[in-house]
């Protein structure tokens, strides 16, 4: 099976963009039946292999189902809908579904995260940063456009492993409440503010968003929304005003998609349970009953797509101690899933939206958005 | 009736923002059947008198709507249903509604607007920025958002008198062509063009959206949105849709709100018929059906604010031309709308919302956003 850019036979002087082998007949039988789960099983088997770049083959799977307009069949919504089902997150449910993605260990994630382990979408403020520089440039963009002053307080729903509340904490001067329900990243981002000394200033809590208790000024959340569910959301904008009320500010920052739709099911089974990217209709959900208005929607898909790249590139130079730790399935599975989402950034299939909002009482944060930029060089390059 | 900011009867101490002088009772009955309109026509009537500042005042009255939440009762939401069936934006009754309002007279326009004649919100680079300043600057922003290359075609759907037109095609070298139902403004529009040799450039069209036929790289659209009508928004998406394709990108510039609501009843009778502002939830209704990828949003309430100040200074100004020019009502109502608009702005009741949008087709704009900023002064006047 040939993969290249415009039909199915290559006319002669198209180059293909890569060649799959395909192991046997059951795997055949299952690509046709179910081509995404089968695709992502068969490959992670080593049932299907592949002659060329993985990224740009998936680039152009990904454009032809933008182009096609490519939508699930009868069986594949109702595989979808009980799979939402079985993951469904409620406050169990997204305690496994979290357990099942981020207590995977933290030396994995150190092969090829950054330093700070930061495991969402960087901000590159010209594409030839580093990633080390992104991530602490993407941190200090956040801080800068919640305008965060000394002194405030800052609680924070779902923390990773503790860069965000660290760099808020050492560089604004605010107080933070962090909470999270993988042990994993708990217990390593209490021990760095222990070892930092900003334990009395930085809190870390393993326990649900949906347990955050009292009051304060900020509310900022990176990289969880895609683990609320859309059955979610309104009590999720519950939990945010009780938290900053009419008079707080906040920041969402969120994989988005540009039509509704579920979240791939392949991604849900072996990676990311209980996952779904929103429309910014369906995030909107989360804010208008709050009445909070929308300051600020910036898209940084481009971003997120280097920021992959950066992550496929150190993950596949240390493929020998994932292979070692784990197994080549799961070493393949997860190259697929970070090469899957570098496509799915790069032609759109999938966005990333940060949303900074503010309640009725909240007093002007800024009044144009040039203060974000004054500290950015002023050579930009641009694309 | 004393106004004032805390509660019904002014404790000692406490200044009151404004004194109402209610002149007869049937303006007494009217106020206390239907508040909104009732004030409204009383003021204008002259039946109602204000001692004090009238923006000052409304102030306080569009901040105790936001603090109780108050919505229409059943009387008031069944003619406010009314008013929107008979002012329905049909091809004819969007004619009708623009007629009213933007065919008032290019003189009395010219009395408090800027010398472009720019009739929506300014973005003011500092808030002691001239309205000739801030809205030359509204124009080049957008053309920045949008990032127009010379030699691109424009289609602009509402274009007032024009400025934004010849602004995109004198500076940014782009053919435009522009729609507008308002034969006033077209006149007007088309005269400027020829005087400014910009005729071959820029085509100014007397037609609705609706009939925009053509092949465009931008779609742009300033302030017309709010006439356009919720119900309207899937074939304004599919407008857009037809003109630019996936591969086109665009700008909407509209006043928004929060919560989901009726525009003012006050307004839609007297000063703006068949107007209504969405929230960001319904507006995606133009832009989800169409896979559209929103890339920016930006809100620049503070700037519709400090505008209408400047409207309202002028128009004050202009006092005696008005009158002369029409009469004591008309003269009284617009002074209601300006500032009531300014309250609305201030206090965030209502939002001004600049969108910028790509197809799945359309290559990446630009990297960040920080080159928007790169013109802008380094000394950043904050609130």
């Amino acid at each position: 099976m040939v993969l290249h850019e415009t039909e199915a036979m290559p006319p002669s002087g198209v180059k293909p963009v890569a060649t799959l082998w395909i192991r046997d007949r059951r795997t055949l039988l299952e690509l046709a039946l179910d081509p995404e789960v089968g695709f992502g099983e068969a490959y992670s088997a080593g049932r299907i292999e592949l002659d060329g770049d993985l990224v740009q083959a998936l680039d152009v799977v990904y454009q032809a189902m933008l182009d096609a307009h490519i939508d699930f069949n009868w069986y594949q919504r109702l595989k979808s809908k009980w799979m939402g089902w079985i993951q469904a997150n409620t406050l169990n449910g997204s305690r496994h579904n979290i357990h099942r993605h981020y207590d995977l260990g933290n030396d994995f994630y150190k092969l090829w995260l950054d330093r700070e382990l930061a495991y969402t979408c960087a901000y590159f403020p010209s594409p030839s940063a580093t990633l080390e520089e992104a991530q602490l440039a993407k941190m200090d963009y956040i801080c800068r456009k919640l305008r965060l002053q000394p002194g405030e307080t800052v609680v924070e729903a779902g923390c990773g492993w503790g860069a965000l509340a660290l760099h808020m904490a050492r560089h604004y001067g605010v107080g933070v409440k962090a909470f999270n329900i993988s042990r994993e990243q708990i217990r390593y981002a209490t021990q760095r503010a222990a070892e930092s000394g900003l334990s009395g200033q930085v809190e870390f809590i393993e326990d649900d968003y949906r347990n955050i208790r009292g009051k304060f000024d900020v509310f900022v959340s990176v990289g969880m929304l895609e683990h609320v569910g859309a059955a979610n959301y309104a009590e999720f904008g519950n939990v945010i005003h009780r938290a900053v009320g009419d008079s707080g500010r906040g920041l969402l920052h969120f994989i988005g998609r540009t039509q509704k739709g579920d979240f791939s099911r392949w991604i849900r089974k072996r990676i990311f349970p209980g996952a779904y990217a929103p429309t910014l209709r369906e995030v909107m959900d989360v804010l208008e009953p709050q009445n909070y208005s929308v300051l600020d929607i910036e898209n940084l898909r481009l971003h997120y797509g280097k920021t992959l790249e950066h992550w496929l590139c150190r993950f596949e130079k240390a493929h020998d101690q994932v292979v070692a730790g784990y197994d080549s399935w799961f070493e393949r599975a997860w190259r697929l899933y970070l090469a899957g989402s570098i496509a799915g950034f790069r032609t759109g299939y999938l966005q990333l939206f940060q949303i900074t909002f503010a309640g009725c009482k909240c007093a002007p944060v800024s009044w144009t958005r040039a203060p974000l930029y004054a500290q950015e060089t002023a050579a930009h390059e641009l694309l």
